[in-house]
């Protein structure tokens, strides 16, 4: 019997109508739908995003990934969640995980896929495309991310301020993901280069949570939730 | 009487299913949609991917973008292609502007918005995030674009040589935005490096047409179309 596939769908940024409509049909279609399990009970960003889509004969299974850096309790959340969809793939099941922002970019969906490979070779896996914060966070600012001839940097999180220092002397523009552990550093640093009025920062972009800063100058210690997003303009094109 | 607004609707790399729900939506609630004119006749990109969704009774509005580097003649399309627009968000009909990719990220869109809100600073924009090219590549390659701590930059067009060595020395991803008219000097400094094997290109992403090259050894003269993505992993990740 053939094996299912596993799908690994981005779902988007936050606001439940940015999943693409191959997303949809495919999340849709699929026998059953996985996503990272919500903490506390509470259901996860990409379980609340694709919730009203669900139909009430797809099986949903949320898979737990710790939000911590210990790499063997992570290895070992990969393993079990592979396993929890193996036994769906082995039966000739689709599953598509439900992936917030886009599945290529800093995602969780990366350790399952390749857990999974690496456990049973013969898994075929799919990707689709969708909406990564960056993008949503540029247009929830009203301003292009990228013009002309531009230089852009994406810092994933920062743990060594050196890092920004380089990138700073580098690129045009400079996106921080998930900058709320080290915002204090970061806005000394932008302070220093006088590039504060020229920062922004997108909470939860998309989300109708979201809160946006526009000028970081008066800003020394914001306190920020998990997904933010820092923009820099380094250089002041014309556009 | 109030203007009408004007959308910038990211509607993704090529595959028509890869627009959001709130792109369509907002498209299709549009007196008019705008979008690049096609070359020779031909429809164009962004036009392709949405017409299947418009309605008889939309105002389809080609506008003319030369594909030139002369910024007297680029200016002149944008005035002209503003006051096409202008003429509809005067009288409060709404503009959807239908844009390759992200509409934040390289886009006519930016100058075309820039240049109403100088002619008329009342002009109200908004847009919609979508799939930019890099994360189509990413999925259509089957590969991550990022993981953990990886740092990753894209370069929009490399003019300069000296440009991709400065960022192969700092990140551990690349991308390189239509790499097409430079492609042989970036081959031969890739080679120099030993980085051709973890080098990929993949034109126009997730269209009907699109070809990939996983391993650029064997391709030193590539004739690559306009949209070419290359990307290279500089850092090797385990994952």
């Amino acid at each position: 019997m053939q094996t299912g596939i596993l799908y690994g769908i981005s779902v988007g940024p936050g606001d439940r109508e940015l999943i693409t409509l191959k997303g949809l049909r495919i999340l849709k279609e699929s026998t059953v739908v996985a996503f990272p399990a919500g903490i506390g009970g509470k259901p996860g960003f990409a379980q609340q995003i694709v919730g009203q889509w669900l139909g009430s004969n797809q099986i949903q299974l949320p898979l737990s990934f710790p939000y911590v850096n210990d790499s063997v309790a992570l290895a070992q959340a990969w393993l079990k969640a592979a396993e929890q969809v193996w036994q769906y793939l082995s039966l000739g099941q689709d599953v598509a995980f439900a992936c917030e922002g886009d599945v290529s970019f800093y995602s969780t969906f990366t350790y399952l896929s390749q857990t999974l490979q690496q456990l049973y070779p013969e898994t075929v896996v799919q990707t689709v495309p969708g909406v990564c914060s960056p993008m949503a966070a540029a247009s929830s600012l009203g301003i292009p991310l990228s013009v002309l001839d531009q230089r852009l940097a994406v810092l994933p999180a920062l743990y060594h301020v050196k890092e920004l220092e380089i990138v700073l002397d580098w690129a045009d523009v400079v996106v921080l993901m998930k900058v709320s552990s080290v915002y204090k550093q970061v806005w000394q640093l932008l302070e220093q280069r006088q590039l504060l009025e020229h920062a922004c920062v997108v909470e939860r972009a998309t989300r109708s949570e979201q809160v946006i800063y526009r000028d970081l100058s008066n800003q020394p210690s914001l306190k920020l939730p998990y997904f933010s997003v820092l923009i820099v303009k380094v250089t002041q094109s014309s556009n």
